[in-house]
Order: structure tokens, then C-alpha cells, then sequence
């Protein structure tokens, strides 16, 4: 199963904020902040969404800043997703 | 009876989410969180909708993902509908 | 006295929802939800409604499924009546 | 000294609801729920109102049904009008 | 001094509320409600305001009636004026 | 340093109140309320702002009379700076 | 690793505020309000935001004054920024 994402959504997946202490102690997700990281997993064909056109930017694969409050949290066969509009997406990490 | 949606309301009928634990108890619906994934069942017919032309991109049959705050839930012959706009259906499921 | 509705408001009359429980006991309307199908009584002549140009896609005597929180009230020779726009119908039930 | 509104409001001089009970005795207008019918006693020009055009649809003299919380009370030589904009107007009463 | 207002905007002067009762005595403007009518003092150009063409329909020295909770208190050379934008205003009272 | 406004925005700096009683006593400013006059520091080049073209209508010098509750305190070098927008500014004082 | 902003984004490092009191003791950062001084580190393409042509007016570089309440907080490799829309941007600190 995979999600098609309609318009200017946009799926993404939260990158493992896996992080190893100056002691050499690994802190797994759970114990962190939430990183605002995520991988676009699918991107939605844009068109004229809301009645404005709107032009998709972000590719699968890209690795991008989401704001914080925005998106709807999805779950499908196990794994965890988000589905943002593309305007809640604040900036690509290169 | 069936429900003819207007303008671009979509109407949703949520999908079972009986789900079998690792050690094989079957959990019935109402023991889980709402799934929100649903399949469709009626499709308005698009068109100018708040002053925007508004093209319909679901059709009957397909499992899609919808907003959770959205919709109003509607009870016809003793089935449960939700009724959503369009722009709150987030992705398809194929 | 008749209720003529201006631009895409439309003027409906909620449906009696008295139902026979399964031993036979008739529960009158007070007793259960007010449901949210009405008959649609008279609709307004549409046109340019807050810049927008509103198609009336209603007639009178469609069964329709109308949004729970909208409309007013309104009361004319004791009879109860609900004004919505359209955009509150959600749909025709057929 | 007379009211005269600009651009789409109207003004509005709310009817006497003096109602007599099955046993005879009247009712004052204080002992009731405010009605919300009113008769229109002057009509904006209409014209481009927030940047959109606006039609006059009521005319002096009408009896209309106006949204419960709308409009702004105003008393001019000790009566009391109430000052709407058209779109506060639901229904026409004929 | 005097005030120049910008875009939409009108500088009203509200008039003086001494009334006498029927047994003759005169109550100063405090122990009343502030009434809402007043003196059109300084009129806006109007022209291109929010993105939107205004025309300026009040002139100097017309008497208003606005908005109750419009409009912005100030005090210039111990006069005290209100600012308000032109739809804040209702009505001209002839 | 100084402060080069973008779009509409304008940088005001607040007029000092210092005012004497009728008995002679100069009240500093923080004994009253805040005035909202201000002189006019610099403005932004307008242009089209929020998809609306805004044309600058008051220029370095200018008293105004600004809105309250609008407006972002700054400061530079010492000295404190409210910028606002255009719109915020009600009346320049002549 | 770097941020590319999308749209009317820009990504802003707050500038250090070290002050010297008058007795000559350092206040490091944490001890003072965040100063709303930043510059600029990347700016987005512009183009149609929301519907609307958006023109960038800041540049890498700019020293700007930025809406306390607006933009996002993010960290990468340890260091934080913050994105903002450059209509949060109120000034350039020339």
C-alpha cells in the first residue's frame, strides 16, 4: 500500500533522531525533542488548489524542515507518516 | 436511499479496523482509536464552490485518508457516512 | 404569510423523526437527537452572493442532509422553519 | 430627523409582538422572546461595498426576518431602530 | 492643530447628550449612555484602501450615526475625537 | 544605524507628553498614558504588499496619530522605535 | 549541511546580544530579552506565495529586525536559527 497525497499535500517521514551523548551514551527517539527533519515520501500533483496555482518545489527523496504544528499524523501498515501542505514546509536540508 | 453530495463534499464510509493482537485476540472496532481511513461512496459533482472552480479527483471506490476534525457524520438507514469537502481528504491509499 | 428567501439562503422544515424501537414503543421526536434531514421549503434566487456568483443547485421538496451547527431558526404561524445558505447542505438524500 | 443608510445597510423597526394566549390574556411585548421579524423603514444605496457590488433586494415597507445577532440598535427621537446589512437579512415575509 | 485622516478614514466629534427629563431636570452627558451619534469633523481622501477602491460618502459637518465598539478614542489640544473608518459608520441622520 | 523599513511599514518614534498642570506641576511621561502621536522616522518604498498595491501617503517628519494596539517596539542604539504599517496610521496632525 | 528556504522564507542567526553594564560586568545572553536583531543567512525564491507574486527585498547578509511572535525555531549541527516569511521582516538595520 502506498499514499497518493492530492494537490499541494506533501508525505513525509520524521528522520530517527538518534543521537549519541558526549559520554557515548545513545538517547533513542523517545527521550528527544521531536526533530522537525522529515524525508518526502510521496508530493501531491499541485494545480490550482484553493483556487490559486499552486507549483510543487519539493522532491521524493528531499530531506526538508516542516513547521511544527502544521501536518496530520497518518498511520498504514505499521509505519508512521505526515501529511503537510506544501506551504508548511520550511526549508530543504542540503 | 442515498446520499447525492453537492458542490465538493465527498461522502466517506470509514473503514472496519478489526485488528488481530500478536497473541491472536481479535480487537473490535469501538476498542481502538478512529481510523481514518475511509472508502468513497458519493461524489459531489465539483464545479464553482465559495467562488473557485473546483475539480473533483476521487472517485467511488477509492480508499483515501481524510482530516480527523473534519466532516459531519450523517446516519442514513442506520449507516454511518461522513460527509467531508473534498480539500479535507489528504491522500489516496493504493 | 410564506417565507421568500433572499440570495442562496433556503428556507427548511426538519423532518419528524419518530421511530418504533424494536418492542414497538414509538419514541416521539423530543426524545431523540434532532436529526439533520430536512424538506427544502423555498429557495432564494442565488446570483451574486458576497462577490461570488452562487448557483441554486436545490429545489422545493428535495430531502437534503444540512451541517448541525448552521442556519436560524425561525418561527412563523407556529410553525418552526431553518434559513441555511446552501453551502450549509450537504447533500440530497434520494 | 430620518435615517438614511449607507451603502448596503438598511434600516430596520422591529414588529410588535403582542400576542394573545388560548385563555385571552395579551401578552405585552416584554414577556416574550424578541421576534425577529422587522418591517425595512429605509434601504442603503447599495453600489461597491468591501470591494464587491452589492444589489438592493428589500424595499421600504417590507417585512423581513433578520439574523438574531446582527445589526446595531440605535434610538433616534425615543424609537428604536435596528441597522443591518443586507446580507443580515434572511428571509422576505409576504 | 488639526487632524488630516488617512485613506478611508473619518476624525467624528461626538455630540454633546443633555437631555431634560420630564420633571425638568437636566442631566449632564455622564450619567447617560454615550450616544453613537456624531459630527463629521475630517473626511479621508478614500482612494485605493486594503486593495479596494473607497468613494468617501460623508461630508463635513453631517450628522452620524456608528459603529458602538468602532473606531479609536484621541485627544488633540483637550478635544476629544474618534477615528473611525467610513463603514464603520451606519447611517446620516437628516 | 538606522532603520530602513521593508514594504508598507513605517518607523515611528513616539512624541514625549510632558505636560503641566494647572497648578504648575510637569507631569514626566511615565506619570500618564502613553500618547499615540508620533513623528514619522522613515518610510518603507510601498509597492505591492500582500498582493495589493500600497501607495506611501505620509513622509519623514509627518506628525501622526497611530492605532494602539498595532505596531512592534524596536530598539536601536538606545533609543526606542515603534514600526507599524501604513494602515496603522490613522490622521497626521497638522 | 544548509538550509534552502522555500517560497518567502528566510532564514535568520540572531545576533549575540553581549552588553556591558555601566559597572563594566558582562551580561551573557540568557540574562537579557532576546534582542530581534538578526541576519540574514538565506533567503527564499519568492515567486507566487499563496497566490500572490512575492518579491524578495532582503539579501545574505542583511542585518534585519524581525516580528518577535513569527517564525520557527530550528537547529542544525548544533546551531539555531530561525525561518521566517519576509513579510515578518520589519526593517534593515542599515
Amino acid at each position: 500500500m502506498k499514499l497518493v497525497p492530492l494537490g499541494d499535500r506533501v508525505v513525509l517521514k520524521q528522520l530517527e533522531a538518534e543521537e549519541t551523548t558526549k559520554s557515548g551514551i545513545v538517547l533513542p527517539g523517545q527521550a528527544q525533542e521531536k526533530p522537525q527533519q522529515a524525508e518526502v515520501i510521496a508530493v501531491g500533483p499541485g494545480g490550482v488548489v484553493d483556487g490559486k496555482e499552486v507549483k510543487m518545489e519539493v522532491t521524493v527523496g528531499d530531506k526538508v524542515i516542516y513547521s511544527k504544528y502544521s501536518g496530520t499524523e497518518v498511520k498504514l501498515d505499521g509505519e508512521e507518516y505526515i501529511i503537510v501542505k506544501q506551504s508548511d514546509i520550511l526549508a530543504i536540508v542540503k
